[in-house]
């Protein structure tokens, strides 16, 4: 039989899996741990693809789902999060060569875009806008049915977009991005300032604050609660107006933990975009939607990538 | 001979030239007034393309630039500035029908774009921005070779992203765009402000603020005057740092009335977009280019729009 395999690479855990051609179902599909004690996360790598690597199968191409900013016309993995062993490491190569199979690679959150674009909620539309809202901001656009990655693969880093000149400072170190406005930890850390002042709120402090347990207080009809969520997700709409702006899409799709939050912070962002939208154009035929695939979508994005490779190869 | 013609529509002028396939010196250049006594604006405009019709040609092709937002895939001009009687006006298949010829069109700031990557000074880049500075801030997206156009042709609308959240209204009624902080009318108003506030320049009071007024007065070292395009530039670079962010390329061309004050305005906008990116990788091969086609850059890619679509033909 022929199988593509796919993989996604986060900073704690390395998911890998192999599909026939013309399914969805993963034939095997493994996870280990980033690091272990005695083997480089490469080693590990290399096992875990031995894993899921189909016994009497032929394997025609493998796409990689990677954290951190990568070239994909390269294959180097500039830099990722936890993973300090991988500066500027050449990800597609090392697996081409150990496996002796065509490989393509792409940041985590581009290829998510991808996933979700194919097979989740952005399907069927050309022009789609994804954001994950999570530890980070991440996200990753389709423009007339393609990827957009920018000259060096560093395109789509939607979360730096600046939403607050003056606010506070980004993981990146930079002032005001979308992600020091509006991520999980940003949310928590908002909260906690609010309660350090003495805002009244039902939300328990006899354990750690997370944006799960600020989302339970807010549909109990906690007002700081509901508050934050607010505040985040203008910020968000206020930045999606911006991108419709500049990409006038089709769909926006927003995955990510803190989407889990569901209403709580779509209906906010809802109400925030046409509030600064220049034309009501925009609207035109546009859905926002909850992304669909959870945290498969890396993974499902990895594996549009190596089927895109097979297209490429035949044409 | 077989040509094309390429036509920019504005809202006081309206230019068409034709010209042979491989040449951009053109055959006929006729330039008239968008307003008449007793035409109406179409009527002038089919008059024009008459004007510069080869006599004794073919013609394969027409592209036209028009002002305001546009449908390219539906040749459908939604409004046009200071031509109030063209709302939703079918502007391609007008031509189309009055000619016989196919007729592409598109938002006269996306064909500058397209004009400088074509013929001035974004050739040979894959990934590039063009911005226009003027009376508004206009602006065109090249990805992949690609012209942005999205998907209802409204996408590359630089001009309205949010730099300023509480800032001054823009023209389209939203606050703090970087057209309302950074186009030459705001540059004026700016400068109004200081000086009725009372601060010292040399800039003249007996004849009505412009742009080029103040470039002269910073030109001789006036602080206000340079204070003032410091202050538009570091705007422009921080809008030009969240591009970079967003579409990661390797040119970035400025073009427009404001950009005729050269290092006055280039120099502020270079100083500030290392500042506001959150890596150095956005810089890797990144120029930073006055254009290079001055006013010919909407007809420019008008013609390079008539020519793309005999290839579209031919292939």
């Amino acid at each position: 039989m022929k199988t593509t395999i796919a993989i996604d690479i986060g900073g704690t855990q390395m998911r890998a899996a192999s599909y026939p051609l013309d399914d969805l179902e993963p034939l095997t599909i493994n996870r280990i741990s980033t690091h272990g004690v005695n083997l480089t996360p490469q080693e590990r790598l290399t096992q875990l693809i031995k894993s899921v690597w189909p016994e009497s199968g032929e394997v025609l191409s493998i796409g990689v789902a990677a954290p951190g900013p990568l070239n994909p016309k390269t294959g180097v993995l500039l830099s990722a999060p936890n993973i300090p062993e991988w500066k500027n490491f050449t990800l597609s190569k090392y697996i081409e060569a150990e496996f002796n199979t065509p490989t393509a690679a792409g940041n985590d959150a581009n290829l998510a875009a991808l996933g979700e674009w194919k097979f989740g909620a952005g399907k069927g539309h050309h022009h789609m806008i994804y954001l994950t809202i999570s530890t980070g901001v991440g996200g990753g656009v389709i423009i007339d049915d393609r990827l957009l990655v920018g000259a060096n693969g560093l395109a789509g880093e939607l979360g730096h977009l600046t939403v607050s000149p003056d606010g506070p400072f980004c993981s990146c170190g930079q002032r005001g991005h979308l992600e020091a406005m509006a991520s999980g930890p940003s949310i928590v850390r908002w909260v906690k300032e609010k309660l350090e002042d003495g805002v009244k709120s039902q939300i328990p402090r006899d354990e750690p604050l997370t944006p799960k347990l600020i989302a339970q207080a807010a549909q109990k009809g906690d007002e700081l609660a509901l508050g934050a969520f607010k505040r985040a997700g203008t910020f968000i709409g206020h930045a999606i107006a911006d991108f419709l702006h500049i990409f006038n899409p089709t769909a926006i799709i927003i995955g990510g933990g803190v989407s889990q939050a569901g209403e709580l912070i779509l209906t906010p962002i809802k109400d925030a975009i046409p509030k600064y939208l220049f034309g009501p154009g925009y609207l035109e035929g546009l859905v926002i939607l909850k992304a669909a695939l959870g945290d498969d979508a890396g993974l499902m994005g990895a594996l549009a990538l190596s089927r895109e490779m097979l297209h490429r190869q035949q044409s």
